[in-house]
């Protein structure tokens, strides 16, 4: 059997992956990829991951990258850690519903800080996108907060779900945003900080 | 038990359901939102869909949002339909990581066609989101034709997967991507455009 090895990179959203792993206990080997130095588009990893991107999962049936269907499929495979819902549909589409936002809408409004390339070429394009993150990364954390019951995204049961909203929220003040109007999502990032796992997976990450 | 309702628009990716429901056999009425009257924006379906998107599925446990949230309950609610894999965790992980890079990719590089104003105000960005187009389509369809050994998504097994795929890859010219350059997603194209489910929701949905 294939050891786990999980991709990563400071900063980036792999950390979610990465607190997944720790909660559900899983043994596997961290490597992280050095963005300044563009590791993620060198030939070897473009071998693991086309794309380019982090987090890629190695596993012994292949390699997944993608993090709502990685997060799913740590839970899975660890059913005893209780990261995701079991034989209820539609309490796992909730779930998944959340983890999609944020990486369709949360993380692509954040992109447009630092990732502007990938959509203009133009110079003063890419600064009009940085412009407006702020607002867009507002107009996201009003929709989370508004349902953000707490204490975890899916109420009372802690699932990988937390973890993930925990990395996007990190990203929050950098993108300008007022956190002071958003207690909800303050106090869920406190909760979620302060668990093991995600305090030993931002150690190892290295930010 | 409420009937379910799926909301949707002509044109939109809110077909992937649409023909993921006809190929589950479920029973179900459809509302078309007229997006030329900003119809998705009104208080009335803000109320259902606080995102002021397509699609959102109103079942009898609640309203669902995010294609692949969708599709994989869609699937996970009609298991005698087999439109996902079932007790393989990689298998049907491989399967949201496809569906995931269509949402959070593809999908994104298309809709900064006509959907700029998301992410900058300044009309000479928006042009020159608009004029990259062709590009980042043309990779994404570069990085799915590579992989798409076929018949279906999956290989071997038709899933919902497939009715995403060609809801998207219906965009491609409208999106100044050279299709001949991608012989294998245009046959898939032909091969799902021809199941009854799939004709049945174009007709229905009006495009």
């Amino acid at each position: 059997m294939t050891r786990w090895k999980l991709y990563t990179s400071p900063g980036t959203c792999s950390l979610a992956s990465h607190i997944a792993l720790h909660e559900a206990g899983a043994d596997f080997d961290l490597v992280k990829l050095d963005f300044g130095t563009m590791q993620q588009q060198s030939a070897d990893f473009l071998a693991i991951n086309p794309k380019g991107r982090v987090p890629a999962l190695v596993t012994d049936g292949g390699i997944l990258t993608e993090t709502p269907a990685l997060l799913a499929f740590i839970a899975q495979c660890f059913p005893q850690a209780r990261l995701a819902p079991e034989n209820d549909a539609f309490a796992f589409a909730r779930m998944q519903e959340f983890n999609g936002y944020l990486a369709s809408t949360v993380h692509v409004a954040h992109a447009h800080k630092r990732r502007g390339a990938r959509w203009a070429d133009d110079a003063a394009a890419i600064e009009a996108m940085r412009a407006k993150v702020p607002r867009t990364m507002t107009a996201c954390a009003n929709l989370i907060e508004a349902r953000l019951i707490g204490p975890w995204v899916l109420g009372e049961r802690y699932s990988v779900a937390d973890g993930y909203l925990f990395t996007i929220a990190r990203w929050l003040e950098g993108d300008g945003v007022d956190v002071e109007r958003f207690p909800r999502i303050v106090a869920h990032r406190e909760r979620v900080g302060a668990r093991p796992a995600v305090q030993r997976a931002i150690a190892e990450a290295g930010g």
